[in-house]
């Protein structure tokens, strides 16, 4: 939105190449034809328009003509990509004005309840990647401070019907996502052939890895192609019943992917924020059953039972009030599930606990089985207390594992390097005693510091876990990594902390057996 | 503080020619020597080292070898020029842990309390460039909604102990400030020499504009030199009892110039930070008697008396707390001060009023008088009630005016371009009537799109204010530039909407005598 007291003044778009992450950045010359920027500097914001095409983004200055000339405008990645031009368009540039919904972000700082429109406003501004980085911060943090049941409800809502809305033809449509944090946790690629071989539609979409060293779509890419769109994902759904795909191309939600890019960073995690964004997505996603786990444990997101039970009653309220039935399933979140830490380790235990593969984690069988048990009670024809029984006979039949098969097909071959990270290091018991913690956070990010999940190979093996018995000197994990430089910085951090607690007294009873 | 799991790794620094405003900013190829950035995405923030100099800075990626080269380490500008290295210098580079203080931001956010120390810590890192632009949006939002009256305390007297202490020998110091939004209003530079005429010491530093058409930085600028460090500046006050410098040498409060770079674009302003601004810089400049004047208006920034009240409130009792004797005069906001807008026409405005000339502007020269009483009654040989007199005395005298080019004279001449612009448009009556009404908050703008600071002889000149009668094609204001684009700009906002409401009825008797 041009401020009607600017002239309108054509530059030639030139691609600047600084990737600024999600944000809209242009870069003129402070010798600009269009407009000395330096006038503008308390505004600090443009709007680019070409024909129907606009956008508005963040002014950077520049005195160095060979990156942006007096007759250019540059435009940073993303927002080269987002006009979708080519370099040389001609394009309108004009000193821009917030947009409005940004009245509503202050009135809500200072503590006004917003109104349901106000927030459809915000949303849809947000969506459209209107917002700089510091208002997005300003409504996550105005918001963060308190919302109320209806505008949470409202933030939901708007955010569900802000990108693509999935539609299944009143089918039942059954979910379940993990709120995160811990290591290996990978169930929703064991959970879906499981509920998609009983015949019940789930159309899994998820994410990749933001700090985490990987998402479910990082460690399914290992096996097959994720970055499928709406109507290949619908192929996919109709030929087998579910899918495994990254939510990217799909676009739902698109607000959610705009304010974890600001959220993150500033390590802001509110319960309404996280309810707000993992209910818009399954509402956008077509889902009307949808399972939640919530790990507690001492480093996992949600540290005691009160917290899971007040985050579990959130869930509930807002699912319900927008036709979504929400069961929350609070698990054990006191160390990582399975033994791999990173994509490839971690497709490898979940190909193991399909094709029933005498290695194959306990725990990420145990956990996978009870939500898939869940999941399959919402078969109507099912009787209740019989979803274990019939989880485990798709399981341990090969049926599940078939139908994964199926799913990797359909979804297409991987493009990407599946191999192990060659560069590896074992990481010992400096005495002997039994496993008493292992810290999830630290392991997330040792695995980060590997190279997951830029480097599919590379992460963290572990060989013992909680209640285990060790002698000094006894590998507890193994690190994977591909580069040099990162191997050598995760072996520092490994050698630093290793994230084990060995309790060196005699080993409870249980943890003998 | 290096993230002590990550190894160190060395770069060449690289100048990007990009003025990313006040935020550090680093780009690193995709490709880099160092650690591959993708790695740290979710980190973002890097440290950089060199022997004792350190900063952090946020984090870009290029594709661009020609910009960036793999063995490099590009510095924007100002992170280049903080870091006061030449271009080559070797440099290490690692992923950055968010300064600590930023805990307590968090903990702000979501309700808490902070004590002195978290509050301290955090106007340390923000004084150091620590933060950046959006942790810097979470601080100034999270205290937005609520800061308890300790809570002000401790940041006002944070603040101003983060930069440069004057100390002025246990002296009686005077000083004035008004909270802005009135364009014209250059009473400061009336003010300061009737008092020092007087013998009171006035060493007052003032802002540049930041989004008004000029700062009594910018207007003192063409009369002489002001870009004056701590030592030139106490020169000065010690040869003439006051000054008339701008402040961005002396580096007093510098947290406050870092929290107003966030607090403008993101239009914040809420009472408590605009009196931890203020005090803050008066506290460190060494005032120990302050004047602050709040004009009252409906587009001034404070639209009515109660809003003013409860503003004057909080300034005398965070001034009290703190030792620093503060009064606050309300005055009236309805409309501009004297007749220039913009740095020459205010110099000549103000120079007018000090030679009393008969051109001079009536408003400026009541206003200055009323507040140069007040100062004066500090001194205590006067009685109460004779600073008026006193006051007209200095400046009918004509010893302030020689007071002001013995100011000027100290400080030294300017260099800049001081030219009227020469472009010039006068916008005329669109019929008879009276003027009802005059818009602050446009003629703010108005005069900044026509180029001002930037052009010191841009902007506007007033030639009707409030409750005089005009004829219809009669010439309101003439606008002066000194560029076309600018020109043309201005022009188009002025034909668009004047900024004046014309009473088409008879006029008031009081308004035709």
């Amino acid at each position: 939105m041009p401020d009607k007291g600017a002239a309108l003044s054509q530059l030639k778009i030139s691609r600047v190449g600084i990737d600024t992450g999600r944000e809209n950045v242009a870069v003129m010359s402070r010798r600009s034809r269009a407009f000395r920027p330096e006038v503008f500097r308390g505004f600090s914001r443009v709007s680019v328009r070409a024909g129907e095409k606009s956008l508005l983004a963040t002014l950077l200055i520049t005195d160095d003509d060979s990156l942006v000339g007096a007759g250019e405008l540059g435009l940073a990645e993303p927002a080269f990509r987002r006009l979708a031009l080519p370099p040389g368009s001609m394009v309108t540039v004009a000193p821009a004005t917030p947009p409005g919904s940004l009245e509503a972000v202050r009135a809500k700082i200072l503590g006004r309840t917003l109104s349901a429109g106000e927030i459809e406003a915000i949303v849809d501004d947000l969506a459209h990647y209107r917002y700089s980085d510091m208002e997005i911060a300003a409504f996550l943090i105005g918001s963060a401070s308190f919302l109320t049941s209806d505008e949470l409800l409202a933030l939901t809502g708007a955010m569900a019907r802000a990108g693509t809305q999935l539609s299944w033809n009143g089918k039942l449509v059954v979910d379940k996502h993990c709120i995160g944090g811990i290591p290996g946790n990978r169930t929703s690629m064991i959970v879906v052939p499981i509920v998609a071989a009983h015949g019940l539609m789930i159309p899994k979409t998820s994410s990749r890895a933001i700090t985490s060293p990987a998402g479910t779509a990082d460690t399914m890419e290992v096996l097959s192609r994720v970055d499928l769109g709406v109507e290949e994902m619908k192929e996919v759904v109709t030929a087998c019943n579910g899918c495994l795909v990254w939510g990217g191309h799909v676009n739902l939600s698109p607000a959610d992917d705009v304010l974890i890019s600001v959220e993150r960073p500033l390590s802001l995690d509110t319960r309404e924020q996280m309810v707000a964004s993992i209910l818009s997505k399954k509402m956008a996603a077509g889902s009307t059953h949808l399972l939640i786990d919530i790990p507690v444990g001492p480093t996992a997101k949600v540290a005691n039972a009160s917290e899971a039970m007040r985050l579990r009653k959130l869930f509930e309220f807002v699912g319900d009030r927008n036709a979504i039935s929400v069961e929350v399933l609070i698990t054990d979140g006191h160390q990582p599930i399975g033994h791999g830490i990173g994509p490839v380790l971690e497709a490898r235990d979940v190909m193991d606990v399909l094709a029933n593969a005498p290695r194959a984690p306990v725990d990420l069988r145990e956990k996978s089985l009870r939500l898939a048990a869940h999941l399959l009670e919402y078969d109507p024809a099912m009787r209740g207390g019989t979803g274990y029984a019939r989880a485990r006979e798709l399981l341990d039949s090969g049926a599940a594992l078939k139908q994964m098969h199926r799913i990797i097909d359909a979804q297409g071959p991987t493009s990407c390097n599946t191999g192990l990270g060659p560069l590896t290091a074992d990481i010992r018991a400096p005495r002997d005693g039994v496993v008493a913690a292992i810290d999830c956070y630290r392991f997330n990010r040792l695995a980060r510091i590997a190279g997951a999940p830029i480097d599919k190979g590379a992460g963290v093996d572990l060989f013992k876990k909680i209640g285990d018995r060790v002698e000094q000197g006894e590998p507890l994990y193994r690190i994977h990594a591909v580069a040099e430089s990162e191997f050598d910085m995760a072996v520092t951090a490994a050698t630093a902390d290793s994230g084990y607690e060995i309790d060196g007294k005699a080993a409870p009873a249980a943890a003998t057996s």
